[in-house]
Protein backbone atom coordinates (compact mmCIF):
# COMPACT_ATOMS: atom_id res chain seq x y z
CA UNK A 1 0.00 0.00 0.00
CA UNK A 2 0.98 3.33 -1.10
CA UNK A 3 2.11 5.66 2.55
CA UNK A 4 1.78 9.58 2.69
CA UNK A 5 4.54 11.84 3.05
CA UNK A 6 6.06 11.28 6.14
CA UNK A 7 5.08 14.95 7.13
CA UNK A 8 3.54 16.48 10.24
CA UNK A 9 1.41 19.36 10.56
CA UNK A 10 0.51 21.20 13.02
CA UNK A 11 -2.34 21.35 15.58
CA UNK A 12 -3.40 17.94 13.50
CA UNK A 13 -3.69 14.45 14.65
CA UNK A 14 -0.46 12.90 12.76
CA UNK A 15 -2.04 9.34 12.92
CA UNK A 16 -5.87 9.96 12.25
CA UNK A 17 -4.65 12.29 9.23
CA UNK A 18 -2.46 9.47 8.26
CA UNK A 19 -5.05 6.70 8.32
CA UNK A 20 -7.48 9.02 5.65
CA UNK A 21 -4.81 10.18 3.60
CA UNK A 22 -3.52 6.39 3.13
CA UNK A 23 -7.21 5.82 2.45
CA UNK A 24 -7.17 8.10 -0.09
CA UNK A 25 -4.21 6.95 -2.25
CA UNK A 26 -5.52 3.49 -2.26
CA UNK A 27 -8.84 4.38 -3.13
CA UNK A 28 -7.28 6.30 -6.35
CA UNK A 29 -7.15 2.61 -7.88
CA UNK A 30 -11.34 2.76 -8.58
CA UNK A 31 -9.38 5.27 -11.24
CA UNK A 32 -8.26 2.22 -12.79
CA UNK A 33 -11.45 -0.38 -12.37
CA UNK A 34 -13.07 -0.77 -15.64
CA UNK A 35 -16.89 -1.23 -16.27
CA UNK A 36 -18.80 -2.98 -19.12
CA UNK A 37 -20.36 -0.03 -20.75
CA UNK A 38 -18.81 2.51 -22.79
CA UNK A 39 -18.81 6.67 -22.59
CA UNK A 40 -21.73 7.51 -24.41
CA UNK A 41 -19.79 8.78 -27.49
CA UNK A 42 -18.95 5.11 -27.60
CA UNK A 43 -14.98 6.18 -27.55
CA UNK A 44 -13.91 4.00 -24.32
CA UNK A 45 -14.97 1.93 -21.40
CA UNK A 46 -15.96 3.98 -18.12
CA UNK A 47 -13.80 3.67 -15.08
CA UNK A 48 -15.64 3.47 -11.91
CA UNK A 49 -14.81 7.16 -10.21
CA UNK A 50 -15.81 8.65 -12.95
CA UNK A 51 -19.20 6.66 -13.01
CA UNK A 52 -19.19 7.25 -9.38
CA UNK A 53 -19.04 11.25 -10.01
CA UNK A 54 -21.75 11.02 -12.94
CA UNK A 55 -24.16 9.38 -10.21
CA UNK A 56 -23.49 12.25 -7.74
CA UNK A 57 -24.72 14.38 -10.34
CA UNK A 58 -27.42 12.38 -11.24
CA UNK A 59 -28.51 11.98 -8.04
CA UNK A 60 -28.82 16.14 -7.27
CA UNK A 61 -30.78 16.65 -10.42
CA UNK A 62 -33.09 14.18 -10.30
CA UNK A 63 -33.29 14.45 -6.28
CA UNK A 64 -37.16 15.51 -7.27
CA UNK A 65 -37.99 12.03 -8.84
CA UNK A 66 -37.60 10.07 -5.27
CA UNK A 67 -39.83 9.48 -2.92
CA UNK A 68 -40.83 12.62 -0.34
CA UNK A 69 -38.37 13.05 2.89
CA UNK A 70 -35.27 11.04 0.96
CA UNK A 71 -32.31 12.63 2.33
CA UNK A 72 -30.54 13.09 -1.00
CA UNK A 73 -27.34 14.02 1.02
CA UNK A 74 -26.96 10.82 2.30
CA UNK A 75 -27.88 9.43 -0.99
CA UNK A 76 -24.70 11.32 -2.86
CA UNK A 77 -22.40 10.00 0.24
CA UNK A 78 -23.65 6.68 -0.48
CA UNK A 79 -22.82 7.31 -4.09
CA UNK A 80 -19.21 8.77 -3.40
CA UNK A 81 -18.55 5.93 -1.55
CA UNK A 82 -20.46 2.68 -3.09
CA UNK A 83 -18.05 1.34 -6.02
CA UNK A 84 -14.36 1.26 -3.55
CA UNK A 85 -15.33 -2.46 -3.10
CA UNK A 86 -14.40 -3.07 -6.89
CA UNK A 87 -11.16 -1.87 -5.68
CA UNK A 88 -10.75 -5.84 -4.84
CA UNK A 89 -13.45 -7.41 -6.41
CA UNK A 90 -13.44 -5.74 -9.73
CA UNK A 91 -16.43 -4.77 -11.44
CA UNK A 92 -19.09 -7.74 -11.97
CA UNK A 93 -21.15 -7.44 -14.75
CA UNK A 94 -24.75 -6.89 -13.95
CA UNK A 95 -25.62 -10.02 -16.90
CA UNK A 96 -23.03 -12.34 -15.90
CA UNK A 97 -24.27 -14.95 -13.20
CA UNK A 98 -21.53 -17.08 -12.75
CA UNK A 99 -19.12 -14.02 -11.77
CA UNK A 100 -22.11 -12.71 -10.30
CA UNK A 101 -22.66 -15.97 -7.52
CA UNK A 102 -19.15 -15.18 -6.07
CA UNK A 103 -19.63 -11.47 -5.81
CA UNK A 104 -21.42 -11.10 -2.84
CA UNK A 105 -18.11 -12.71 -0.69
CA UNK A 106 -15.70 -10.72 -2.74
CA UNK A 107 -17.43 -7.50 -2.20
CA UNK A 108 -17.38 -8.19 1.37
CA UNK A 109 -13.93 -9.30 1.84
CA UNK A 110 -12.95 -6.29 0.50
CA UNK A 111 -15.09 -4.04 2.24
CA UNK A 112 -13.36 -5.64 5.29
CA UNK A 113 -9.82 -4.56 3.94
CA UNK A 114 -10.70 -1.03 2.16
CA UNK A 115 -12.79 0.45 4.72
CA UNK A 116 -10.91 -0.06 7.65
CA UNK A 117 -8.14 1.33 6.28
CA UNK A 118 -10.07 4.85 7.46
CA UNK A 119 -9.69 5.52 11.58
CA UNK A 120 -12.58 3.37 13.25
CA UNK A 121 -15.08 5.93 13.08
CA UNK A 122 -14.86 6.86 9.74
CA UNK A 123 -14.58 2.79 8.80
CA UNK A 124 -17.60 2.38 10.59
CA UNK A 125 -19.95 4.56 9.29
CA UNK A 126 -18.52 3.99 5.36
CA UNK A 127 -19.04 -0.11 5.87
CA UNK A 128 -23.10 0.91 7.04
CA UNK A 129 -23.44 3.14 4.05
CA UNK A 130 -22.03 0.70 2.11
CA UNK A 131 -24.25 -1.76 3.83
CA UNK A 132 -27.41 -0.02 3.25
CA UNK A 133 -26.52 0.08 -0.44
CA UNK A 134 -26.56 -2.92 -0.91
CA UNK A 135 -29.44 -4.07 0.78
CA UNK A 136 -31.75 -1.95 -0.34
CA UNK A 137 -33.20 -1.21 3.02
CA UNK A 138 -34.10 2.59 2.90
CA UNK A 139 -35.36 4.89 0.49
CA UNK A 140 -31.42 6.68 0.13
CA UNK A 141 -30.66 3.03 -0.57
CA UNK A 142 -33.44 2.27 -3.09
CA UNK A 143 -33.01 5.83 -5.23
CA UNK A 144 -28.92 5.33 -5.19
CA UNK A 145 -29.58 1.96 -6.60
CA UNK A 146 -31.84 2.66 -9.42
CA UNK A 147 -29.46 5.61 -10.30
CA UNK A 148 -26.72 3.43 -10.03
CA UNK A 149 -28.69 0.82 -12.66
CA UNK A 150 -29.93 3.61 -14.83
CA UNK A 151 -26.56 5.23 -16.13
CA UNK A 152 -25.46 2.24 -18.19
CA UNK A 153 -28.83 1.80 -19.35
CA UNK A 154 -28.27 5.44 -21.10
CA UNK A 155 -25.09 4.67 -22.07
CA UNK A 156 -25.94 1.16 -23.90
CA UNK A 157 -28.86 3.53 -25.56
CA UNK A 158 -26.55 5.79 -26.74
CA UNK A 159 -24.14 3.32 -27.95
CA UNK A 160 -26.57 1.36 -30.60
CA UNK A 161 -27.39 -1.45 -27.55
CA UNK A 162 -23.80 -1.14 -26.02
CA UNK A 163 -22.79 -3.88 -23.53
CA UNK A 164 -27.05 -5.27 -24.33
CA UNK A 165 -26.02 -6.22 -28.10
CA UNK A 166 -22.14 -7.20 -27.61
CA UNK A 167 -23.59 -9.76 -24.79
CA UNK A 168 -26.67 -10.61 -26.17
CA UNK A 169 -28.62 -9.87 -23.24
CA UNK A 170 -32.43 -9.96 -23.00
CA UNK A 171 -35.54 -7.93 -22.59
CA UNK A 172 -36.30 -10.16 -19.28
CA UNK A 173 -32.82 -9.81 -18.02
CA UNK A 174 -33.15 -6.00 -18.48
CA UNK A 175 -36.64 -6.13 -17.10
CA UNK A 176 -35.25 -7.28 -13.48
CA UNK A 177 -33.43 -3.68 -13.65
CA UNK A 178 -35.86 -1.52 -14.31
CA UNK A 179 -37.80 -3.28 -11.38
CA UNK A 180 -34.98 -2.17 -8.94
CA UNK A 181 -35.08 1.34 -10.97
CA UNK A 182 -39.15 1.54 -10.19
CA UNK A 183 -38.55 0.32 -6.49
CA UNK A 184 -36.33 3.54 -5.93
CA UNK A 185 -37.90 6.31 -8.50
CA UNK A 186 -41.24 5.55 -9.61
CA UNK A 187 -40.75 8.64 -12.17
CA UNK A 188 -37.10 6.98 -12.94
CA UNK A 189 -38.37 3.39 -13.30
CA UNK A 190 -41.10 4.65 -15.54
CA UNK A 191 -38.72 6.33 -17.73
CA UNK A 192 -36.69 3.42 -17.64
CA UNK A 193 -39.42 1.22 -18.95
CA UNK A 194 -40.16 3.20 -21.82
CA UNK A 195 -36.57 3.41 -22.74
CA UNK A 196 -36.54 -0.57 -22.51
CA UNK A 197 -39.31 -0.90 -24.80
CA UNK A 198 -37.51 1.19 -27.25
CA UNK A 199 -34.49 -0.35 -26.82
CA UNK A 200 -36.40 -3.49 -27.94
CA UNK A 201 -37.73 -1.84 -31.09
CA UNK A 202 -34.71 -0.86 -32.04
CA UNK A 203 -33.10 -4.61 -31.78
CA UNK A 204 -30.77 -3.76 -29.13
CA UNK A 205 -32.49 -6.83 -26.62
CA UNK A 206 -32.96 -10.60 -28.11
CA UNK A 207 -36.17 -12.03 -27.68
CA UNK A 208 -37.25 -13.14 -24.10
CA UNK B 1 -25.58 17.91 -28.68
CA UNK B 2 -26.28 14.07 -27.61
CA UNK B 3 -30.33 14.15 -27.52
CA UNK B 4 -32.12 11.73 -25.24
CA UNK B 5 -34.34 9.01 -26.20
CA UNK B 6 -37.42 10.41 -27.71
CA UNK B 7 -39.68 8.19 -25.24
CA UNK B 8 -42.16 9.36 -22.85
CA UNK B 9 -42.66 7.90 -19.34
CA UNK B 10 -45.66 8.02 -17.65
CA UNK B 11 -46.52 10.80 -15.42
CA UNK B 12 -43.35 13.07 -15.63
CA UNK B 13 -43.15 16.52 -17.21
CA UNK B 14 -41.35 14.94 -20.67
CA UNK B 15 -39.43 18.77 -21.43
CA UNK B 16 -38.29 18.86 -17.87
CA UNK B 17 -36.89 14.84 -17.92
CA UNK B 18 -35.51 15.88 -21.37
CA UNK B 19 -33.21 18.97 -20.40
CA UNK B 20 -32.04 17.33 -17.77
CA UNK B 21 -30.90 14.21 -19.21
CA UNK B 22 -29.43 16.72 -22.06
CA UNK B 23 -27.16 18.10 -19.56
CA UNK B 24 -26.43 14.39 -18.43
CA UNK B 25 -25.31 13.32 -21.93
CA UNK B 26 -23.78 16.55 -22.40
CA UNK B 27 -21.60 16.47 -18.99
CA UNK B 28 -20.69 13.46 -19.88
CA UNK B 29 -17.18 14.89 -21.94
CA UNK B 30 -15.96 15.75 -18.40
CA UNK B 31 -14.89 12.30 -18.62
CA UNK B 32 -12.65 13.29 -21.76
CA UNK B 33 -11.27 16.51 -20.28
CA UNK B 34 -7.83 15.48 -18.72
CA UNK B 35 -5.46 17.39 -16.36
CA UNK B 36 -1.92 17.90 -15.87
CA UNK B 37 -1.69 15.71 -13.15
CA UNK B 38 -0.96 12.42 -13.29
CA UNK B 39 -3.03 9.04 -11.17
CA UNK B 40 -1.05 9.00 -7.94
CA UNK B 41 0.37 5.88 -9.53
CA UNK B 42 1.81 7.57 -12.16
CA UNK B 43 0.12 5.59 -15.07
CA UNK B 44 -1.58 7.98 -16.70
CA UNK B 45 -3.45 11.86 -16.86
CA UNK B 46 -6.45 12.09 -14.98
CA UNK B 47 -9.12 13.42 -15.96
CA UNK B 48 -11.79 15.75 -14.84
CA UNK B 49 -14.40 13.45 -13.79
CA UNK B 50 -12.43 10.87 -11.51
CA UNK B 51 -10.72 14.26 -9.91
CA UNK B 52 -14.21 15.16 -9.32
CA UNK B 53 -15.01 11.97 -7.84
CA UNK B 54 -12.07 12.30 -5.32
CA UNK B 55 -12.87 15.68 -4.30
CA UNK B 56 -16.17 14.50 -2.87
CA UNK B 57 -14.46 11.28 -1.39
CA UNK B 58 -12.00 13.87 0.29
CA UNK B 59 -14.52 16.99 1.50
CA UNK B 60 -16.21 14.39 3.26
CA UNK B 61 -13.24 12.31 4.98
CA UNK B 62 -11.72 15.67 5.52
CA UNK B 63 -15.18 17.18 7.06
CA UNK B 64 -13.62 17.47 10.41
CA UNK B 65 -10.65 20.33 8.74
CA UNK B 66 -13.53 22.38 7.87
CA UNK B 67 -14.24 25.58 10.16
CA UNK B 68 -17.10 25.05 12.32
CA UNK B 69 -20.96 24.99 11.14
CA UNK B 70 -19.49 24.95 7.59
CA UNK B 71 -22.36 22.82 5.34
CA UNK B 72 -20.60 19.82 4.36
CA UNK B 73 -23.38 18.78 1.81
CA UNK B 74 -23.21 22.06 -0.37
CA UNK B 75 -19.62 21.72 0.00
CA UNK B 76 -20.16 18.22 -1.97
CA UNK B 77 -22.31 19.15 -4.34
CA UNK B 78 -20.20 22.45 -5.34
CA UNK B 79 -17.53 19.92 -5.91
CA UNK B 80 -19.78 17.78 -7.97
CA UNK B 81 -20.54 20.81 -10.44
CA UNK B 82 -17.02 22.70 -9.85
CA UNK B 83 -15.56 21.51 -13.00
CA UNK B 84 -17.86 21.17 -15.46
CA UNK B 85 -17.02 24.78 -17.14
CA UNK B 86 -13.95 22.94 -18.12
CA UNK B 87 -16.05 21.05 -20.57
CA UNK B 88 -15.82 24.01 -22.64
CA UNK B 89 -13.39 26.13 -21.57
CA UNK B 90 -10.85 23.25 -21.15
CA UNK B 91 -8.57 22.83 -18.45
CA UNK B 92 -6.31 25.64 -17.27
CA UNK B 93 -3.20 24.62 -15.76
CA UNK B 94 -2.43 25.96 -12.38
CA UNK B 95 0.89 27.38 -13.01
CA UNK B 96 0.60 28.53 -16.81
CA UNK B 97 -0.06 33.01 -16.67
CA UNK B 98 -0.65 33.19 -20.09
CA UNK B 99 -3.46 30.42 -20.36
CA UNK B 100 -4.78 31.78 -16.72
CA UNK B 101 -5.20 34.96 -18.09
CA UNK B 102 -7.82 33.98 -20.26
CA UNK B 103 -9.65 31.69 -17.69
CA UNK B 104 -12.14 33.70 -16.59
CA UNK B 105 -13.67 34.93 -19.34
CA UNK B 106 -13.65 30.85 -21.13
CA UNK B 107 -15.38 29.40 -18.00
CA UNK B 108 -17.90 32.08 -17.36
CA UNK B 109 -18.65 31.67 -21.30
CA UNK B 110 -18.92 27.69 -20.84
CA UNK B 111 -21.07 28.27 -17.27
CA UNK B 112 -23.71 30.32 -19.44
CA UNK B 113 -23.89 27.29 -21.90
CA UNK B 114 -23.57 24.56 -20.32
CA UNK B 115 -26.04 25.23 -17.11
CA UNK B 116 -28.57 27.17 -18.76
CA UNK B 117 -28.94 22.98 -20.59
CA UNK B 118 -31.29 22.44 -17.72
CA UNK B 119 -34.28 23.01 -16.63
CA UNK B 120 -34.42 26.98 -15.38
CA UNK B 121 -34.42 26.67 -11.73
CA UNK B 122 -31.37 24.32 -11.66
CA UNK B 123 -29.31 25.93 -14.07
CA UNK B 124 -30.18 29.00 -11.80
CA UNK B 125 -28.94 26.77 -8.72
CA UNK B 126 -25.77 24.97 -10.46
CA UNK B 127 -24.59 28.68 -11.74
CA UNK B 128 -24.68 30.39 -8.68
CA UNK B 129 -23.13 27.31 -6.55
CA UNK B 130 -20.25 27.79 -9.27
CA UNK B 131 -20.09 31.61 -9.39
CA UNK B 132 -19.81 30.76 -5.06
CA UNK B 133 -17.04 28.29 -5.74
CA UNK B 134 -14.93 30.36 -7.52
CA UNK B 135 -15.33 33.90 -6.00
CA UNK B 136 -14.60 31.79 -2.10
CA UNK B 137 -16.89 34.17 -0.89
CA UNK B 138 -18.39 31.29 2.03
CA UNK B 139 -16.66 28.34 4.06
CA UNK B 140 -18.16 26.66 2.12
CA UNK B 141 -16.68 27.81 -1.64
CA UNK B 142 -13.10 28.40 0.41
CA UNK B 143 -13.21 24.49 1.86
CA UNK B 144 -14.17 23.42 -1.40
CA UNK B 145 -11.41 25.14 -3.18
CA UNK B 146 -8.38 23.75 -0.21
CA UNK B 147 -9.33 20.63 -1.59
CA UNK B 148 -9.28 21.11 -4.90
CA UNK B 149 -6.27 22.63 -4.65
CA UNK B 150 -4.70 19.90 -2.61
CA UNK B 151 -5.66 16.93 -4.42
CA UNK B 152 -2.85 17.21 -6.99
CA UNK B 153 -0.18 18.21 -4.43
CA UNK B 154 -0.72 14.78 -2.87
CA UNK B 155 -0.25 13.14 -6.66
CA UNK B 156 2.61 15.60 -7.41
CA UNK B 157 4.45 14.14 -4.45
CA UNK B 158 3.63 10.66 -5.12
CA UNK B 159 4.82 10.58 -9.02
CA UNK B 160 8.29 12.36 -8.00
CA UNK B 161 7.30 16.00 -8.35
CA UNK B 162 5.03 15.34 -11.12
CA UNK B 163 3.61 18.45 -12.43
CA UNK B 164 5.96 20.68 -10.29
CA UNK B 165 9.30 18.84 -12.04
CA UNK B 166 7.68 18.75 -15.90
CA UNK B 167 7.25 22.40 -15.64
CA UNK B 168 9.83 24.00 -13.40
CA UNK B 169 7.36 24.93 -10.67
CA UNK B 170 8.70 27.24 -8.33
CA UNK B 171 8.64 26.81 -4.04
CA UNK B 172 7.05 30.28 -4.40
CA UNK B 173 4.63 29.69 -6.84
CA UNK B 174 3.25 26.90 -4.59
CA UNK B 175 2.90 28.74 -1.64
CA UNK B 176 0.11 30.87 -2.82
CA UNK B 177 -1.59 27.31 -3.52
CA UNK B 178 -0.83 26.87 -0.21
CA UNK B 179 -2.10 30.11 1.25
CA UNK B 180 -5.53 29.28 -0.42
CA UNK B 181 -5.76 26.35 1.29
CA UNK B 182 -5.00 27.76 4.61
CA UNK B 183 -7.83 30.07 3.89
CA UNK B 184 -10.58 27.37 3.77
CA UNK B 185 -8.96 24.69 5.93
CA UNK B 186 -6.38 25.81 8.81
CA UNK B 187 -5.56 21.93 9.48
CA UNK B 188 -5.12 21.54 5.28
CA UNK B 189 -3.18 24.58 5.06
CA UNK B 190 -0.77 22.89 7.79
CA UNK B 191 -0.49 19.69 6.09
CA UNK B 192 0.29 21.38 3.11
CA UNK B 193 3.41 23.71 3.94
CA UNK B 194 4.90 20.35 5.34
CA UNK B 195 4.03 18.33 2.21
CA UNK B 196 5.86 21.28 -0.09
CA UNK B 197 8.68 21.81 2.76
CA UNK B 198 8.90 18.08 2.21
CA UNK B 199 8.87 18.59 -1.86
CA UNK B 200 11.49 21.08 -1.39
CA UNK B 201 13.93 18.71 0.44
CA UNK B 202 13.60 16.25 -1.89
CA UNK B 203 14.46 18.70 -4.76
CA UNK B 204 10.74 19.11 -6.80
CA UNK B 205 10.65 22.39 -6.66
CA UNK B 206 13.24 25.06 -8.12
CA UNK B 207 14.87 27.60 -5.82
CA UNK B 208 12.69 30.83 -5.77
Amino acid sequence: MMEPAPVFADGVDHERLTAQLRFILETDKLKRVLRRNLLVDGSRRENDAEHSWQLTLMARLFAEYAPDGTDIDRVTEMLVLHDIVEIDAGDTFLYDPQHAASQSQREHAAAERLYAILPDDQAKHAHELWSEFESRTTPEARFAKAIDRLAPMLANWHTDGGTWVQFGVTKKQVRDKVAIIAEGSAALGSYAAALIDDAERRGYLTGE
